[in-house]
Parts: structure tokens; sequence; C-alpha cells
């Protein structure tokens, strides 16, 4: 059985006029697949929408999507789709065509050995050095563009940490190399906004509301170094991990933190809730 | 016969575990051929092994590329070369495979055609509103992150214009969206500077040195609106059309120009060089 569909179709290339391949001109989303199933799917599919719409490309139908999913997925099997949304092939150069069809890949792939055990007994996170472009126009969105990921991540190879935290040009805090950052402070959760960069995560959203599902409020505030330094609690979210909280944080002044309760309840919510593993 | 290699295979198609596709992890460079023979190879071989080492991944020979490129092209044929490189295929979600064998595809395509016409003529440049991010790291590379210049050029295609200038987050005009720029002042050339983003072109180079043999300076400068609005001459450059002057300036304050004597004289000069069709 193949493990990937390109425009529904069987087979793992695309075609190397593609404009994914060729600027980064597209979208992706990493969806959790838990016992066939896809969580949080209206999250990604409302996500992958609006941002199609905000690069003003075309979107494939979500029946096209969910089809392709559901022929790669199968009951009693966990793993991660990955789905890749590009302008579609050829143009004049960077000049799209008007009649572009989206191309769409869909990719299913293992989970990560230590999703679970992590999340129960914490990560280091170290800080990277690549910083992030700023950039409204991008912001938030979970587009092809990822080089300032990937050089994040070559660093973060090196250090002994399961996370890296990443800076925008300006020195404000904005998220991890795969994940968006939380702060609990005094009973509050406290997420950078992602105004000028970043990805607005599917499970930053989640994480958001079962706060507010738990009475507890969640604002969106610039981090400092500082802030983290004196943070009650510190914890990362992805659509695959849920949360992870950090037990150590590598900075120039580093420290040692537990799981808190506010982290921990968060984790009970989205385990009772189904959307992670 | 084909006009695309994908690691020397007549193939038009990549892995859909390739880098560049998933997240624009590559190199690219686009070169013109004219009469089968590649234009300033030397300075595409250097840039494309320059950002290889940059973006710390690994370059295919220069004698796989040269041998790609012999066997698309023909004597007495005048082209387009695109050559693509990538980190290569999989990894770790950002992070790279340390095995990493780099893709590289290389694809043949038609001349556009206005390209001598316009250099004779002139072109009209208009300002797009889609800002270019600043980032260090990343600034003079000709990486595959390229969502920026094809929403430029989204609008570009709905304005009465040849090219589209792009500014910088910070207002600082940097380049156009497939080209690069110079204005003329009392006898001196300028052109902006790119450590914080842009696009380092091959003819910006060429020219650079080529009016440096005709005696002329060429500095790089800080451009503003003012120094575009009172500017002698102003031209684009890139690798396929060489030079292109600017014969009208849609801004705030419309103006026109005249194809000026540094811009004719450099014109001369590229084609008597042969880097030009």
């Amino acid at each position: 059985m193949t493990n990937v569909l390109v425009n529904g179709m069987p087979e793992p290339y695309i075609d190397t006029a593609d404009r994914g391949f060729n600027f980064g001109d597209g979208l992706f989303t990493t969806i959790l697949i838990r016992d066939g199933r896809p969580c949080l799917w209206p999250r990604h599919w409302q996500r992958l929408q609006a941002g199609c719409a905000k690069l003003a490309m075309p979107a494939p139908t979500e029946a096209e999507l969910l089809n392709d999913l559901s022929q790669l997925t199968s009951r009693g099997r966990s793993e991660v789709a990955k789905i890749i949304v590009t302008r579609g092939s050829g143009g004049r150069g960077y000049q799209p065509l008007a009649s572009a069809v989206p191309n769409r890949a869909v990719v299913m792939r293992p989970l990560p050995e230590d999703v679970v055990t992590l999340r129960k007994n914490g990560i280091v996170l170290a800080r990277c050095t690549t910083p992030l472009a700023r950039n409204p126009v991008l912001a938030g969105l979970k587009h092809l563009n990822r080089l300032e990921q990937v050089l994040a991540s070559i660093e973060l190879a090196k250090l002994a940490a399961h996370e890296g935290l990443m800076s925008d040009t300006a020195g404000n805090l904005i998220e991890c190399t795969r994940s968006n950052l939380f702060i609990v402070q005094d009973g509050r959760l406290l997420t950078p906004p992602l105004l000028e960069c970043g990805v607005a995560g599917i499970m930053r959203a989640q994480v958001s509301e079962s706060a507010a599902g738990l009475g507890l409020t969640c604002d969106q505030s610039v981090l400092t170094d500082d802030m983290l330094a004196t943070a009650d609690e510190i914890f990362v979210t992805n659509a695959v991990i849920g949360i992870w909280p950090v037990i150590r944080l590598l900075q120039s002044k580093s420290r040692s933190l537990q799981v808190g309760p506010v982290t921990a309840a968060l984790i009970g919510r989205l385990e009772q809730d189904g959307v992670v593993l």
C-alpha cells in the first residue's frame, strides 16, 4: 500500500514545474492521525482555506483532501499525515498562470517515538540564533518558505535539547522550530502574538480554547527572556505532540522547572478531548 | 528531446520527499544560454557554491551541472536554463539527514519574447506593496523561499508596468520582483546594499565590473524615493535581460526618463562582452 498520494494518485513524485518546488509557493499542515482518525480536522481545513485566500491561490476541496486521507489511513493505526498544497505548476517565472490548478500531496509518516514520553517527562529547550524575519503579509501562515526553521533545526541538532527557541530579528521571542511557545505566569497563559512572523499553530488555537474551558485566561503578549526566566511554567505545542512541558531551559541563565499544575490540567483536557495520543 | 534533467535523468519529476518541495530548502539560478553557450557560468557556479556553503548544504559538482547543461543545450539555440539545487530528500521534519545528497533539476525554457526590444526601448517600473522581510542570514542568496516575489508579481500583473519595485519592511528600496535596481546620479552608479534582504544578482555583479571597466564608480547605497525622483538614469538588471532602462516610473510622483548615456554605455559593454542576447 502506498503512503503518498499526489493529486489523488498513488505516486510519490511531483512535476518539476510545480510552484512549491520552484518557489515554496504553497502551504502545508501536519495532522495527527489517531486510530485512523484525523484529529482537529476542522481547524486544519479552516487554516488551509484561510491561508490559500491570503496567498490568493486556489484551494483543493475539502472532499478531495478527506478522500485522500481516507485512502491512506486505516482504523487502528496512529501516524502523522502531512498535506502540502501548492499553487500548481508553471507560470511565467514568479507570476502564476491565471488558470493554475493547485497541486496537492498527502504523505503518511510514522509517529515520532518520543511524543508521549516527552509529554509526561518534559523537554529541554535551548536557544537558536537563526532569526525569524518579520513580514506581516506572511505572518501566521504555515507556508512552504521554511528555510529559517531548517537552519534553526540544524543548530538544534548540535545542542543537547529537544526544541529550539526562536526570536524575530527585533529580538522578540516568537516560537520554537516546530512548535508554539506558552508560559504560565500567576495562573495566566501567555503566548506571543504572530502579527509579524511565526506560524499560527492548530494546537496553539486548541490550547487557547481549552484554557478558556478550564476558566484560565490566555493572552497574546510579547515575551522576553526575563519573563521566561521567571515564568511559573513553560510549554510548547504542536498538532502532533499536543503539549510538551519544558523542564529545563538553556539560556544565558539556565534554569530547571517542574511540570506545573496548569500545564498538567491542559494536557489532561487534550487527552480527554481525544485530540492527542 | 527532453528539456528537463533531474539528477541527470530525463525525467520531469521530483520526489515528494524532496526538501525543496517541502521547505524551499535549496537554491536556484537562471542562466542565459546564448547560441548554445551558458553566459557568465563562472559567476553562476561561484554563487551556487557560496549559497550552498551559507546554507550548510552539499552542492552538486560543477562537472555534473555542466554535463546536464551540455545535454540540454545545442549550438545555435538561445534559451534560458534554470538550475534548482536542493538539500536532497527526507530528514526528520525540518532537520535534514546528515547523509543528505543534493537533488538537482535543470530545466530549459524559451527566451521571453521582449528581452531585446525592452533593452532598446525601456520599461515602465511600478511600485509593489508586498514588502521584503529582513533576515541577514538569508540576504543575498537566491534561495527557494520566494513567496514575497510571487505575491509582488501577482500585484505587478494588475499594473501597467513591466517590472515592480520592492522595499523592505523598513521602507528601503531593495530590488525589483525579478531584477536588481541601479540609478545613475552625477555620472555615478548606485545600487542598494543587500545585507538584510534581496538577491545578489549575477548581472548586478557583472554590471558593477563593467562600470569599473568604463571608468565609472559603482557604490552600494541606500536608495530612497526622493533619489529615484531625481536620478539621472534608472535601470534594472538580471542574467536573462541584461539591462532594461527605465523610461517611466510609476510612483506617488510619476516621471518619464530617457535611456541615458551611462545606461547605453553599459549595455554596449555587455553586448561587446557577449553576455547578453
